[in-house]
């Protein structure tokens, strides 16, 4: 850590901070410049009292070196993660291509939109049992019905399942259904909740909080591998802005951003960034493109009757053309999206 | 709502419309434009069968036209609604005046703070027990051994006291404790733990998410009205933006704009909203004038020891002062701070 | 446009608005909803008098339906725009990569970058002669010097060239030399100089500003079509953001969103927009495969001696092994970039 | 400035650095910590050379220290800067109360609105002549017509006038008329316009950009006080976020924040911050308990003939009892709004 000495402080204040910096377990090293003294900081800025470094009374500024996040860094691990997930690896020029409903609302609906999305190439089938709804009057979900649904579906199409997990008293019953948890956006600091999936070994899809920076999204992360938990697979799905004609705004420099920074795989989530079936391809097909480990995608094969975000879903043949288009860039890019 | 037709819509699609419109349980008024056919629909559109108008194929727009929200709403209750916690009144003219530190970190530290805000002037103790950090390695607080020690102190110096509850587990350990839940921003839309407030009847002050709109805000209490519980303090306390010099951005506006929107009360947080003393008492003066029902200060009487957000935290002396201000502004509005 | 009545809207208010509406020239509907009343306005709301319709006393909520831009807008003409830069078509599948310092420095040191990128196969030469720094203190560019060397350079190489104007005044000067414009972002909304390069039919980069929706962009490009020149292509180049790891936020669903919207070409700057040469190579390649009409990129051969925005710059070797992988996402997509 | 080092730098790369910060005129001050090695630099970053230290190959972040503005920093004059308009002082106590109509429209209609807003107390004309619209096709100002009313009026009610300047070459022109520049959020970053006015000796009021950061603003101010003219007043007027229900959102902490890091005297403009007549007013009341030096006002008699913004504006009614619930809070913090 660097401290920034006020312009105005005496030299009784730098000796105080000089002692004080001491006391908490660092070394410091002053330098007197011309407009400003500063204090290197030397010793390891992300122990619980590095914090207490930037309440010394006499600095203005005080500026952290480190990445806050250890586990999920690059420097803790140079090789690219694989997740696995039932017989699917994410990660390592294996690419998750991850479709279903929004939410679980029948077993022949449920049963319909997994043909057609297995069909057309799909290798991690989703669908919400409890759903988060920002109105206490929508849909909240079928629960247990609905992961017993989910499994019965994902078994008869042979394919790995995800659903979300909102809840800290849902991680058991729901752990004893599903291949993959789904933490969403809203939960992403939900540090409780956070901490019950790191002592499971069930892979996670952590997806990014709609105010999060990247770097907040490798701390959430982190609560999970400092559990013990190593099976997570971050996903971007956009995140709050002002433009108003997407219902998020898809951040996709996120991608390499975390690539370079962590060894965890990441995928995206047009649907959810866009709100809009009609950039749900583009986007899809840009993700792959960027790096992304795989793309998350609603499917539906009646948006209109819908119990849940029905006007964001993708119709089964849309999604038939998408997976050969992303087939072909995959390919070019040499990378594969497995059956 | 105002369903928007494409403008390439054919005869046989309006028709479509139309029909599931009547099938959805509304009411459909057609107008023909010069550039676009629009269909008026009748009916209330926050039912659950609302949201499926929306998915209708053909359809450019769907225009909403209610406010989503029901018991928060002016429409439901004119009056002001006043929030009793303790002895405390909130609302109505009767301002909180919230002070205490971060964390609850020893009973003669808490003790030391408690005495100091009490002589000022604060009439509601604040101090947290459990703590949502963004770093697994961070203080998460003294648990239970902080409940009581809060528990003790509020009643040493007379004053009803707030801490928060971060997860569903905790309500019923919490609620032996406190006279006031704390919702924080990270769990703004923690559904379940929304839910499970809302089965009691103990006041909440429930903070707006990091990336939350006003109406987002609106629609978490609507979740803890809808339970029954109909003592929700709201609170402002910034919002993430591009400016880098505050931690978050103080939406000041948002007072006068729940305040025409809804009954229930709104105080503001500028410690967590700016995360700099030097611009706290500006922004809690600001508060008060602006029709605020009161404010949220951490005060701390040796920041640099402080084990979580000491840097934002003011001195005893300047909250001291600072209380003097706010009741000369709450005078010349004429309103009060109780003591 | 549809017009919300206030719940408590005496019948001589909706009179009131009804006449109004008639006088503005619109043709208004009364549909009386369960909860709300509503007007459905016809007529074009885009005419001056559309914005008098929504402070007519009485109304909650004015919703507008139209697009504010004609000349912009697909309805206009349903074919893509393609627009001819010397020999280079942008738009149709014809790809522009856009290549060059941020400023032109010297005449040597241009040189040998516009050999560097025209022999990896850029096709449009790019380099600043007037420059918007946020200082007063940086360097602002060669003035008509830095127009001289960027025309002769680009003559040597048989390149295209596109540099920016700031400046109503300059147009004259700058027209003498370049074969496209640059109007950045901070120059989006600067109306008069929209005007002024409406005026003439040399082609356009407009940039999108740092917090333009993609309206506001349209509209800009509006001023300028109205203008007469038809010569526009839209550039994407990161908008404001909480996210502080980079400079901007590349809001990469533009492309599409504006290709659904706009016949005009759209590129992508992911120099400017991620600020970092470790994610521009990755966003170049999602630009393109979402379905972008080239990228802009800045290029240095010695990014520690540039005068300005080293930092983002890409070295030569780097850019020369980004060129062949757009090439071959462009192939896989049938597009191609010519030499 | 202070440039951290790649974890993996070698010691080659580490002289490299040390050598080209000596060559910029620097002085390198090399800190080997556990996990990164840094070099604190001595020496004025915000020098042109500054800049090139950040492109040093093998630095992984460079952190600033120093506040790139200097004319208009606290530490250049620690005393409040009073702007005089005619005989208007803004500043140090005394607090402006601007109001007019957003565009001058007619002689009649701006007397009218100025009779009225002068007997409430407002003691600073508003009326644009030139105006920014996002549309080509609305209302672009009256011109030197709309100038030479607004002179007259001025003189008439004895106030002096502000009004906006677009263009460069509208400077000289405007110059004959106006007391007061305006310089709209849109030129903000106009950098040839902030000289142009620099260069003059009138007044000016500078509008915070819709996602300009304080110190962006800060800047921009730098651009004129580096001409020679002192006379800046700041504006904050409210900046773009993803709240939708507001026009934009007011950050009134750039208040305090402005007065801390500068001497220049700071308003606020809640009329174009919120876009709401029912939240001006406590926007206003809440500006001057922040401590800004006067509020800006749009005030029309009839906003549904208003030819530009009238939805935003209040009626003169509402203002006068405004103009009350000012005096009240200004007086109670020991300042004056002079007649």
């Amino acid at each position: 850590m660097i401290l920034v000495v006020q312009p105005n402080a005496t030299e009784k204040e730098i000796n105080h901070i000089m002692e004080r910096v001491q006391e908490l377990g660092f070394t410091p090293h002053l330098i007197r410049g011309e407009q400003r003294t500063v204090i290197g900081v030397v010793g390891d800025e992300t122990r619980p009292s590095g914090e207490a470094l930037e309440a010394i009374p006499g600095i203005e500024q005080a500026l952290r070196i480190l990445k806050p996040f250890k586990l999920a860094s690059r420097e803790f691990s140079s090789k690219d993660r694989v997740v696995q997930v039932g017989k699917l690896s994410i990660g390592g020029g294996s690419l998750a291509l991850i479709a279903g409903p929004c939410a679980v609302e029948s077993r022949e609906g449920l049963d319909r939109i997994a043909a057609s999305v297995k069909k057309a190439g799909a290798n991690l089938l989703r669908g919400g049992a409890f759903k988060p709804r920002t109105s206490p009057y929508s849909f909240q979900g079928l629960g247990e019905e609905g992961l017993k649904i989910l499994r019965d579906i994902g078994n008869k199409y042979d394919m790995p399942i995800v659903t979300e997990v909102m809840d800290v008293r849902q991680v058991e019953l729901i752990s004893r259904y599903t291949d993959m948890f789904q933490i969403g956006a809203r939960n992403m600091q939900n540090f409780d909740l956070l901490r019950e999936i790191g002592q499971t070994r069930i892979p996670v899809l952590l997806k990014r909080g709609m105010s999060a920076t990247v770097k907040d999204l490798l701390m959430s992360a982190e609560y999970i591998l400092a559990g013990g938990n190593e099976n997570v697979v971050l996903c971007e799905r956009g995140v709050r802005s002002f433009e108003d004609s997407t219902r998020n705004m898809l951040d996709l420099s996120a991608v390499p951003n975390v690539k370079g920074q962590s060894h965890l795989p990441i995928i995206v989530d047009p649907s959810h960034a866009t709100g809009r079936p009609d950039l749900i391809p583009a986007m899809c097909s840009a993700s792959i493109a960027a790096g992304a480990d795989g793309v998350h995608v609603e499917v539906h094969d009646c948006p209109e009757k819908a119990l849940s975000d029905g006007p964001q879903a993708l119709l089964p043949d849309r999604f038939t053309k998408l997976a050969v288009e992303l087939r072909t860039i995959a390919s070019a890019l040499g990378k594969v999206i497995p059956a």
